[in-house]
């Protein structure tokens, strides 16, 4: 670490605070629901997260390099999904992309990457369709009439979305409803800037304070991955339960459990934490 | 993964492997005394190593690109420390760095690796000299005689060793009876490679994998970091416990515990896991 007027900046690449926020994320504990260092499926681990964060990073530096977002994001999703537990971090690698992007143009805020994510072209759309073929994603199915633009269709949707002219920023919009990773490109990444906030006022080791923010994101915000996976009333129920626990009402490891053994899998909110450590890694979080 | 004549090799480069060899090593529990997912210590947590992994990377590709081996030692000491946890994996890095050589060069075998050090120069020795003023090592005081070859000297002992000619090996050679991992150097790496066979042999989990494998290694001999910061008594002792625990008679977690109580931290082994868990990898090992 080196202190530059009196801040202490980190000395990592924009690539490996990346990585490193990839790393973090899945080191908080309790974070009810998903994989942590206490707790794992017996098919997703927490080492097929820790190699997903390994094979991501060439990907993530072609983002800092200025390579354009969609082969930058595609190649980190090729990379993570070399290891055997399937999807560990694409919606994190889809939060990380447009943040990497703007902090290695030295403009890392809600306006810098606002700028960065409406700047997205239709190749990078395309790049982004191609993605999923790397890599099974829990995905609901499209409004009626979007058919064509199933993301599960992979590249043979890429010549509808060359005759609508959709960029990656389109794309984004067009599910912002129901999708918090698509949510923040469309807003500033607004959770994400709030949240990285949090971490850095907050005390303690980062793994702590990444659960704790894991924790104030799960209560504020209903999931949309556990929407998509489960239903809303069950993205609901976490929520609740996720204040519940910051009331003191319920105990966090407790309600991990239960959410590991009912397969419920807040990934969403996991994505959102992984952004706000990244942002604030970026912003002098000491490890 | 991609298969290759009925092997499955990983597509990650070297210097991927290496880094989530360092993951991957940090991850097994328990493994008593050192930190792992459930133990940390209040000022070397888990997530130092984390970072420790992700600075050291660097260096590591260096040493997969063909840079003499001190360099880029040096080098990966010097981002391995860019953390506020101080020392997390200096000794894995020393045992990784010729391992990635020889695997880069396609020699990743006890003779090609035995090749690789004994090429070794004096220059390799001066910039071993100088990683240690990147992060505080414990050591020894060194034999009567070479109080001018005290590692601690850092840079300051440069001269003397090129005054006499000493090579990065000679300088592991003076040292492998009281220090495992210079052991390593000088016997072909003998315990690494045995290790990686283990844990290519077992069944489960990787993690769980390198948690048993750093137990066989515990109870075979006497820990040389223990013997450093404790004695050789505690080092004995670490040893028939950890047969105890093999033997069933003892919990691992209990001793897990223990340990970490009385500051006993067999860090040697775990650097020696760590180069097992590279060549493992570099073997196939899936994750």
């Amino acid at each position: 670490m080196v202190r530059v007027g009196g801040v202490t900046v980190s000395e990592r690449s924009v690539g490996q605070n990346a990585q490193l926020a990839l790393l973090l994320e899945v080191s908080g504990t309790p974070k009810p629901g998903n994989v942590d260092r206490e707790r794992e499926y017996d098919d997703l681990r927490f080492e097929h997260f820790l190699a997903g964060a390994v094979g991501a990073r060439p990907g993530l530096d072609r983002a800092a390099a200025g390579d354009p977002l969609g082969p930058a994001f595609e190649a980190a999703v090729e990379g993570m999904a070399g290891q055997s537990g399937g999807n560990t971090q694409f919606g994190a690698l889809l939060v990380l992309t447009p943040l990497v992007a703007a902090a290695a143009d030295e403009r890392l805020s809600p306006s810098g990457v606002d700028t960065v994510v409406r700047e997205s072209t239709v190749e990078d759309a395309a790049a982004f369709y191609r993605a999923f073929e790397h890599v099974d994603v829990a995905v609901d199915d499209p409004p009626d009439g979007l058919e064509p633009l199933d993301v599960r269709r992979g590249s043979d949707a890429v010549p509808e979305l060359r005759a609508r002219e959709l960029t990656l920023f389109d794309v984004m919009e067009s599910s912002a409803d129901v999708d918090g990773v698509a949510a923040e490109w469309v807003s500033g990444f607004e959770r994400v800037f709030e949240a990285s906030e949090w971490l850095l006022e907050g005390s303690g080791s980062v793994a702590d304070r990444a659960s704790d923010v894991f924790l104030e994101l799960l209560a504020a915000d209903p999931d949309t991955f556990v929407v998509t996976r489960q239903d809303r009333e069950t993205a609901e129920e976490v929520q609740t339960r996720a204040q519940a626990v910051l009331d003191g009402d319920e105990d966090a490891t407790d309600l991990a459990e239960e959410f590991v053994e009912r397969d419920i899998n807040p990934g969403t909110t996991a994505d959102i934490v992984a952004g706000a450590l990244f942002v604030a890694l970026e912003r002098g979080l000491e490890v």
